[in-house]
């Protein structure tokens, strides 16, 4: 078994923001060796049609397949929400975590009063995902959806504490929290980044469920699980394949990892 | 000459926001036809790299010159600050109309004083070529430019009179209103849509140069001049292509294009 727990984690989004789940991961699980693919050419997926993330998914998985991974990491919520089943046929025996997996158990630990919101991407929210992975935990979850797509350009902007980001905040959490949930899942990755902002304009009165954080600890719990946690306690390697570098990569890329990237290289995909 | 004139006029954009210059060449001159190509697989462009958009571009062109087209009109900003020359070479003997130039060319007409300012994509303000073609046309001109990276996705929220637009808009014009200018030139084709909005956070102060409008007066006068104009008084035929039908697709389509969107074909580019 070792020589397979020597290899890779894959980890893949449509963009940058997929950086925050590996930043978790890096975290989580620091003697781990980390492959991640971000498709910056085409991001991003969450305003574009199943049909198409999926055709695009099969070409980011056939590609971190042959990077020989040990397991891939579906760091998008939009992928996850719409491509997990086909993600997993592709990738056979190597074991597929996915983002919406991971949050909705979270969220169904967290929540006392079993209800519970969802803030995500519109092809995420439209997916249904979330509410049948947490009705499948938790039967009697009564579930809140709201898609925010608006957030994912105030994070890429910066504005991760400004009157406008708060503003638009107020007015699509409006709904979610007159239904008084108790716990309201990230269900994008930008969403981490304006986590503060959340917990202020919800009043600290829900547990926000950080999908980036849930996500490390059920790749954790699955490596440990198959025995594929990496037995080398040397400095991992990183490294970072995207489609497109465009001008404030850099700077946008190392918000979301929290530490500078190295070993970045641009692929042609399709 | 008429057997070229009876050909479409090829339009084309990264997305959907083209089908305001496809709107506008509709009024201005009601017997052409018309072929639509839109990105809307790989939208946006205005935060990719320049080589990207050049390359996606190129599969653009290639796919209307198949067409046969008798002018090509660059609705997409971003295209027209990166990649106008490389059209034109791809075009050969057919005329290529960019939305810059012909903003440009209306900015300098209106402005009294000569302090032009002008609101575009990250990436076309960063080319700076509405600066240069200004400063082409007008030596003496002073351009203040400003990325508006947030305005596309209002748009496509359709919050475009809302007051986190309104917020959004003060914060982004603050810098350049207390330049005086006399102009704004609105840099990029979904900006139309929240006109009504500028007028009001502009108090009025400043003539709003509409790249839209701008350009299908220049097609027109390209098409006169090399006498291309249709000679076919019936009605016109319009198609469109697009690399990704998302859910929302006819919605904001049609609200960008004032009318229904029949004889609509998904297209697989590259």
């Amino acid at each position: 078994m070792t020589a397979k727990a020597r290899r890779p984690i894959g980890v893949f989004d449509s963009g940058v923001g997929g950086l925050t789940v590996v930043r978790a991961l890096m975290d989580r699980l620091p003697f781990e060796d980390i492959i991640y693919f971000g498709d910056t050419a085409r991001v991003p997926y969450g305003v574009k049609s199943v049909a198409t993330i999926r055709a695009f998914s099969r070409q980011i998985v056939e590609f971190l397949l042959q990077h020989e991974v040990k397991a891939l990491v579906v760091a998008c919520n939009t992928i996850s929400a719409v491509a997990l089943e086909q993600v997993r046929e592709l990738a056979g025996d190597i074991p597929v975590i996915g983002v919406i997996e991971a949050g909705a158990q979270a969220a169904v630990k967290v929540s006392k009063n079993h209800e519970i919101g969802v803030i995500a991407t519109s092809t995420t929210i439209n997916s249904n995902a979330y509410a049948r992975e947490i009705h499948r935990l938790m039967p009697d979850a009564r579930v809140y959806s709201q898609a925010c797509p608006l957030f994912v350009p105030l994070v890429e902007e910066g504005w991760v504490d400004h009157p406008v980001t708060r503003l638009t905040a107020e007015e699509y959490l409006k709904t979610v929290l007159e239904e008084h949930v108790d716990t309201l899942v990230l269900g994008c990755t930008h969403y981490p980044l304006i986590k503060p902002l959340l917990t202020e304009v919800t009043g600290g009165r829900v547990e926000l469920v950080d999908s980036a954080l849930t996500t490390a600890e059920a790749t954790a719990e699955v490596l440990a699980g198959l025995n594929l946690l990496n037995p080398q306690r040397g400095a991992p390697e990183y490294r970072y394949y995207v489609t497109d570098i465009p001008l404030k990569f850099q700077t946008i890329g190392e918000r979301f990892l929290g530490r500078s990237i190295r070993d970045l290289e641009m692929v042609k995909l399709g």
